[in-house]
């Protein structure tokens, strides 16, 4: 057991300040990478202490393994915790955390070889007994035409060391394979530096379901299963836990499935194992293991009453998980929706700026995780998140309504959001009917006619 | 029914925020009055709109009745919200509003003649069969010497027109009557321009207990009860609901009384009738009725799952309740502490200036009404509460531990506040047992030897 006294923060935005938070809450000062750009942030403010990366762009900061490494050995701190995004399932961070003596707040090298590979993870899926999408290697056009052959179109073209959706490509028919194959790789080697792609089949009426597992290498559990189907190019707009209208045996069995693949590869930290619900057939299939604190990880604090990044902290240092699966238990429902700095009337563009105005309703119920204040600046060079509002209610009907009165009142001036658009989402019945696929949102949008309400 | 379309708000700091909120999610427009000092304070940027009511002191802005009167008719606002404090329980203010057409959101002017004299009050909750502390008129040094001799040692001296502890003096000894009656007598006339005070017999062990009332004129119900028992000079510093550690019959007893006590006045609107609950004799007396929202109506609202504001709106607009007693149920516990701008170290000093970082963790359970935002300016001229942190959770040590990960979370710098009491009192294992009584803050101070922890 090696209790951490400083955390290095190799991240930004919100998850910084999430992260920020629980360490003040346990007595465990923070040092904060950060850009140039994010001098001023709010992290910068409330971290113990804030240090420089490098200038804006991610390249040239967030994203460099050595400069990370440096500023954390350089500030005296005893762990690294990466966030979402940028380094977090980067295996030579990891490695180099292990070889400076700095605790990675996250799993070992080896999990993340074990998922980071997208390809590798289906064969330890397939080891481990749990479903998989019918797919398959495409390291050329012959490979991937084969392939297709086989698994029919529509499919979808995926990055082996992919997540976030990018290099990712549907493909209807065959002629648009070739294009959309160079396409993807292209993406690929610039978000990863790693071209590789494979295919998968194209679930025409899929959910996208995932349950969150908790491991200290010994014991292994879930903390219940979260819906992200309302996606816009694969990216994820809302989320919500419980899955609606899941049966409890499907429920079971995803659940089950989830922490099998985690015990197979012997996973030890918090990760998320994703799924897609075929709805037309009721079954599932693994899709991919994130082996990092996720987004939407509030809705499942919110429900279970677990800090995760507490927990995340505490299997780091080597404590055992202390929980069985019995003691976690649900209670009501919980919301996130994304706001995003970004112009839902023109096309999603981004909408970098001053916040003039950064107000947040205190409503019971609601949650809401930001790093926006009165003053803020989004800078144009990172992802366009602003705000994770969380709605938690003793039923979904309950959680929506209150989502929908916060994005009514709440206050973020100075740029354009895309409030309007989940605004347009908790009033849409078919939303509040429950359990909308990974299609719904292309099919509200036109509906919207060029403005939300 | 008169649909409310533009409130006029009386008042300022977290209230005028609070109200702006509610009336932002019922598409009501809100004009703010704000003083030279607060145009640029959070509730100026949230209203629709904010007009100047004069210079920075309360006497030269928000308690000028005409001033207010003009500028509420001046930008053609239909209603006015008159908050707490302040006007809040002025007559004239209501009765103005009836002659120019405005909708006060309150009692009316008869409601709060017959509680706004506590005198008057006392011979309502005679008249309702409620009990009363024994004591009686003090208009002259011979009268209140009688009234003391009948009652006895140690006695409270209150200000007729009195509230929130302005002009109450505690006597021990008969030696010490007059004095402190030319005192009390100074004060009152001071703070309410209206010198006339009365006597109560002072309860050695007594815990003040609260009762939510809501009422459309037919229905009368109650929202539960507060302990607000954790006191400083008669100031309430902790709440809590439900009251920890009453017996059911008990509750039920005091929760009838304040009904019947409504019901006797013919009150509409909010209100809340306070109670002395003492301790040794388990016996209950009535104090008084607050014909306004209160600080600490959170509290209730989080168990209960009521928008107390948006009901006291509806009440005003001549909607019936739509309520009956069975529809109030009771969720877990929710305990609020006042967090003011003031330095404990050096007695209680007030800390205005200037806030250079505002942040409250995004706490599970936590919410948080403050009117603080970094760069906001705390003026000298005003009450020092800053924000209220309202925990809530399934049990009373469930509320306490949020609390108690929020106070050594938040951060408000630039200020002093109060927090390391807070601290304190959610460390302290006499407040976790529950059902203290107003004696227990003035004996917790000196065990905290000099500074809080």
């Amino acid at each position: 057991m090696t209790p951490i006294r400083r955390i290095f923060i190799a991240n930004r935005g919100e998850i910084a300040v999430r992260i920020i938070r629980t360490a003040r809450a346990l007595g465990i000062e923070t040092v904060l990478g950060v850009s140039q750009t994010d001098r001023d942030s709010l992290g910068a403010r409330l971290a113990t202490r804030a240090v420089c990366l490098g200038p804006g762009p991610s390249r040239d900061s967030y994203l460099k393994v050595d400069t990370v490494m440096q500023a954390a050995l350089g500030t005296g701190c005893d762990a690294l915790h990466p966030g979402y995004g940028f380094l977090s399932e980067n295996r030579d961070l990891a490695l180099a955390c292990d070889k400076a003596g700095i605790t990675f707040i996250g799993p070992s090298p080896a999990n993340l070889e074990a998922v980071g590979d997208k390809l590798t993870a289906r064969s330890h899926a397939v080891a481990a007994g749990v479903p998989l999408v019918p797919g398959g290697n495409a390291a050329s056009l012959t490979e991937a035409q084969e392939v297709a052959r086989d698994i029919g179109y529509p499919l979808l073209i995926k990055a082996v060391a992919g997540g976030g959706g990018k290099g990712m490509k549907r493909v209807n028919r065959p002629q648009d394979l070739a294009p959309q194959l160079d396409l993807a790789m292209a993406e690929a080697a610039a978000a990863f530096g790693d071209g590789r792609v494979y295919l998968e089949r194209f679930v025409t009426s899929g959910r996208h379901v995932e349950v969150q597992i908790l491991s200290d290498g010994e014991t292994v559990i879930h903390a219940g299963e979260r819906d992200c189907s309302v996606q816009r190019r694969y990216q994820k707009v809302v989320e919500e836990a419980p899955a609606p209208g899941l049966s409890p045996a499907l429920r079971t069995c995803l659940c089950e499935a989830a922490t099998a693949f985690a015990r197979h590869i012997c996973y030890r930290s918090l990760g998320t194992v994703e799924f897609m619900v075929d709805v037309d057939r009721a079954a599932f299939y693994f899709l991919e293991m994130n082996a990092r604190i996720q987004v939407e990880h509030p809705v499942t604090e919110t429900i279970t009453g677990l800090d995760l990044v507490a927990r995340q902290i505490a299997i780091a240092e080597g404590r055992p998980l202390g929980l069985q699966q019995d003691d976690i238990t649900l209670s009501g429902h919980a919301i996130e929706c994304r706001l995003n700095a970004e112009d839902v009337a023109h096309d999603f563009r981004p909408s970098p700026g001053r916040v003039s105005l950064a107000w947040f309703p205190a409503l019971p119920g609601l949650r809401v995780d930001s790093h926006m204040t009165s003053g803020a600046t989004v800078p144009p060079h990172y992802d366009s998140m602003v705000a994770k509002l969380i709605a938690h209610g003793p039923s979904r009907a309950a959680a929506i309504a209150t989502m929908a009165e916060a994005l009514r009142v709440l206050r973020l001036e100075g740029i354009a959001t895309n409030a309007p658009l989940h605004a347009a989402i908790m009033a849409d019945p078919e939303f509040a009917a429950g359990g909308v696929d990974t299609n719904y949102l292309a099919g509200l949008l036109p509906r919207l006619a060029g403005g939300c309400p």
